[in-house]
């Protein structure tokens, strides 16, 4: 733990609850430096999990310290810091740049036309625009393939990416395939198996890593399982769903009849899914080469009334991961409080829409953001303060581990464009964010370029305009110098977070690892100047800083420096 | 949920996560009265817990209210409002005042004399000191029995008390007999199965209940199971304990050997402590008319390295109370944050030294109160709004049902007096906030006559002074009444709880029905006078109210009243 060197901390002890019982290790000062005090404690780790909190005492209080920053009263256990002494997440995950895509939308390839299409598709132009909020808007098939996105490889390595995440590539009867009617086959449309061993084999040749995403909540009212289950009610199959009585309705995903909800409570369903080398989860690490799985509508998937499966699915799924691939990388979707299935052996991370996506938009929208989670009335214009905390909050509730490996995103292809959202000017500040922050930053194919969707989910998920003539340029760039710059500093990539500031219209946080010392400040508009308290050097264009130096007040704008003998 | 009559919420929703996914249920306005606005919603319990909160809008922003407070930020769901599906307890507990009896020092049986003692006993006259901090200390025998117990029934009914703990009854090699030697059979030095049933049979008899003490944690060294478990390796009881590989080593309660910890992966030792009708739980409910236990240790029992059967523990224990004496209070022993075992079906409550002893020792204890929980330092002395807010800290992580279902008290037979802490002056402060707030309030036998004792645990288990001359009679009519008073009040029973004001020497909070809303007010010195907001007449010696009238501004000083019209 740093203290600044004045403070007022004499004495500083870790506390931990070993078997349940606190337990106090006094810390001693490490080493002195012109950052402040370091203080340095071994603690034991007695169970699988490790929560503790720090105790500073001095000058007649005492004071915690956690993550919900210092309290001088008495607190629970909820926001202790967390160590899990489960195997951790694959190394490749933390420090790398995910892009994701939407088959079907990202690009053709002219050497593995699509040649004939299935009874529910609609065939569209490259550049026709999507028949978003119709019928058609999830049977418009434009045509993309895996084969297309193994030619554009190149494209993406030179863009800084590290790692792809493909929306469902089963075959199903819609475009978004999250109704999967086998689990058997890559869906031909997209090219097939063929075109997805290609696919890995061509990203791990560039080393690059390529994660499927599956639901385990529901599958399509097509899929085999679901029509063996109606039409035979001693099937096995029967048991894989949620049938009443009547046996004509079932439960759903939020009542579509298309998305039959999965029981989780049938063993031979496990089997099949995700328990055990012969699971689909195991079978496209081991013989497709996937690097990972992105676990669709993970908030609800195993939960259904009185049974709760679903932190005992996730610790399932984790450990066919560990027993056939070690080395993937599991998340999961979740819009909300993920906390509950963040502790010990389960999803490595979530998708950080509570903890990220929606405080950056809270902060960079405006007052007309429409609402796009359910929530009644209009979402809040935080200030960055607000912002700051909200972050802290969510973030507080989880390990560290879980933390840095969630998926931290602007948009995906379930919301509008976060361009469309908040104009392109305030883009950029939330791209600063995206790519200067903890988590493993996503970019959804087209951001980088501009790409616009503002009015329905399905309006952001336009075809990727291969005309660079149509490009932002400058967006472009910036998404190209920011992803270089995260790669070429251990502390964006790896560091802790510390704000440093939050007001109304900036933020200024430090990502640090032992070596290197990074600032970023954000601002949505200008503001009263900050008075640099260190030295640094910009690392993008902007002044070099010196101790009691007016830091940029500008806005909106964005800087990052490395601070000297850090 | 109520808003102030002016309050700006055009709109009230009520937030919860059915199968994990959220959703929203508008409140109505039910009624309008001079007290506020009340609004109105159902909402469907889908699983085993609802947990809810809710959401004001109005006015351009967004607030939420939890157990935390209101927040215009998002929040994770770890301070919700929760809803258990669970069967409730027993209906006798809320409402009930607690006598906590130390067996050996309650009350001498001239009719049972105590003839014989164990080889490790050592006679103490009645009025003898204890020897605390020595050998002695737990040896001492000052000859209370049950049968002296059965006979001061009436002083205890006469107090206003409704149940009593005693602590532990089975034999032991100490006189707090936490390491039991059997659980076959009542001590003989404390009367036998015969007192203990006359005893329980007596307090029925009288309206009253009585609870049993049990340490699932661990056994005495003296216990056949242990000394078994060490003669024979290949034994079921050698599976009951955590031996080391040379068998000469074991894990123990704080590394005391004469207390080997249990160990629960046993499923033998699980059938004979506490699963199903012959278990030791089920009998002394069936067999012996006890009307519930007191888990000792309950924050480590069933916890060791890797292992964590703590909270299968609790379920396992409830469920054998269901099965065999549904009637019964299940209450764990916690001193800290008891949240993660108060999740559905396991204990009803804990012992709330977390969310009331400590915040409110903090507040009337002074600067040299000695630290009793091992944390390092010297412990706080709060303002009124510090303690308010610790005690709302955890109150937050629990269910109300389990708030209202903790045993709340100022001391025990584990700490020194509470009056020996905060002097005689301050302790009349502390038992109005006990006698006022929610929970299951508990006297240590002796506080009500003015017992003192600050130098160790044990120097506050002192044999209680039967002689009048010697008590405190203005301490014990404040019991007296105070007891009174909240069985005469509905509202203080069993009342919500809403904190009106929080100062540091003054706190103030309404305890409400429908039908009644009484207001309490405690103050530590002298402070400004508050302004009364309502009508309201006095329930002890004290002003009435109207409004717009100061406030009494006196201290250390309380007052209860009752609102006019509520």
């Amino acid at each position: 733990m740093r203290t600044a060197k004045q403070a007022d901390a004499a004495r500083v002890h870790v506390r931990s609850t070993p078997d349940g019982e606190p337990a106090y290790v006094e810390a001693q000062v490490d080493r002195e430096d012109a950052n402040g005090v370091w203080w340095r404690a071994s603690v034991p780790v007695v169970n699988a999990e490790l929560n503790y909190r720090f105790l500073l005492s001095g000058k007649g209080r005492r004071t915690w310290l956690n993550g919900r920053g210092l309290s001088s009263g008495d607190v629970t256990d909820a926001a202790d810091f967390r160590i899990s002494t489960c195997d951790p997440p694959p190394a490749w995950a933390e420090g790398s740049v995910l892009y994701e895509i939407f088959p079907d939308r990202f690009a053709r390839s002219a050497a593995h036309p699509v040649t004939s299409l299935p009874d529910w598709a609609v065939p569209a132009e490259w550049d026709e625009p999507v028949a978003f909020g119709t019928p058609n808007g999830t049977r418009q098939v434009y045509g993309g393939t895996l084969w297309g996105v193994a030619e554009k490889l190149d494209y993406l390595r030179d863009l800084g990416i590290d790692a792809l995440w493909l929306t469902p590539f089963f075959p199903a009867r819609s475009n978004h395939r999250y109704d999967a009617s086998s689990f058997d086959v890559v869906d031909p449309l997209l090219g097939g198996d063929a075109a997805l061993k290609e696919l890995t084999a061509q990203a791990h040749r560039r080393g690059m890593r390529v994660i499927g995403d599956i639901t385990l909540n529901h599958t399509g009212d097509a899929h085999p399982w679901f029509r063996r289950a109606q039409a035979d009610a001693s099937s096995a199959e029967a048991g894989f769903y949620y049938f009443e009585a009547d046996r004509t309705r079932y439960a759903s995903f939020y009542g579509v009849p298309s998305m039959p909800k999965l029981n989780h409570g049938s063993q031979e369903l496990r089997r099949r899914l995700y328990e055990g080398p012969d699971s689909v989860v195991a079978r496209y690490l081991t013989e497709f080469g996937l690097d990972g799985w992105r676990v669709d509508v993970a908030q609800s998937a195993g939960r259904y009334g009185a049974a709760d499966r679903n932190l005992e699915m996730a610790r399932a799924v984790r450990k066919t991961l560990r027993e056939v691939a070690p080395e993937s990388w599991l998340v999961a979707e979740h819009q909300f409080d993920a906390s509950g299935t963040l502790r010990g052996d389960g999803w490595h991370g979530t998708m950080a829409y509570a903890g990220f996506t929606r405080p950056v938009l809270s902060w960079l929208g405006g007052e007309d953001t429409p609402e796009l989670w359910g929530t009644p009335g209009q979402p809040p214009v935080y200030g960055g303060a607000e912002m700051a905390a909200v972050m802290r909050e969510f973030a507080a509730a989880i390990p560290w581990r879980s933390f840095t490996h969630n998926m931290t995103l602007l948009d995906s292809h379930d919301m509008p464009r976060f361009r469309s959202l908040v104009g392109s000017g305030r883009q950029r500040l939330g791209v600063a964010l995206l790519l200067t922050m903890p988590g493993i930053p996503m970019v959804f194919a087209g951001d980088e370029v501009g790409v616009q969707g503002a009015l329905h989910n399905e309006d952001g998920r336009r075809a990727f305009p291969w005309d660079e003539s149509v490009w932002d340029q400058d967006t472009y760039a910036l998404y190209r110098s920011l992803i270089a710059l995260r790669r070429a500093h251990p502390a964006l990539r790896t560091g802790g977070l510390r704000w440093l500031h939050a007001a109304a219209d900036v933020v200024v946080f430090e990502r640090a690892v032992r070596g290197e010392t990074v600032v970023v400040q954000v601002s949505r508009a200008a503001h009263e100047p900050l008075v640099a308290p260190f030295a640094a050097s910009s690392l993008l264009d902007g002044p070099d800083l010196v101790p009691g130096a007016a830091m940029p007040s500008d806005g909106p704008a964005f800087h990052v420096w490395r601070v000297e003998n850090s």
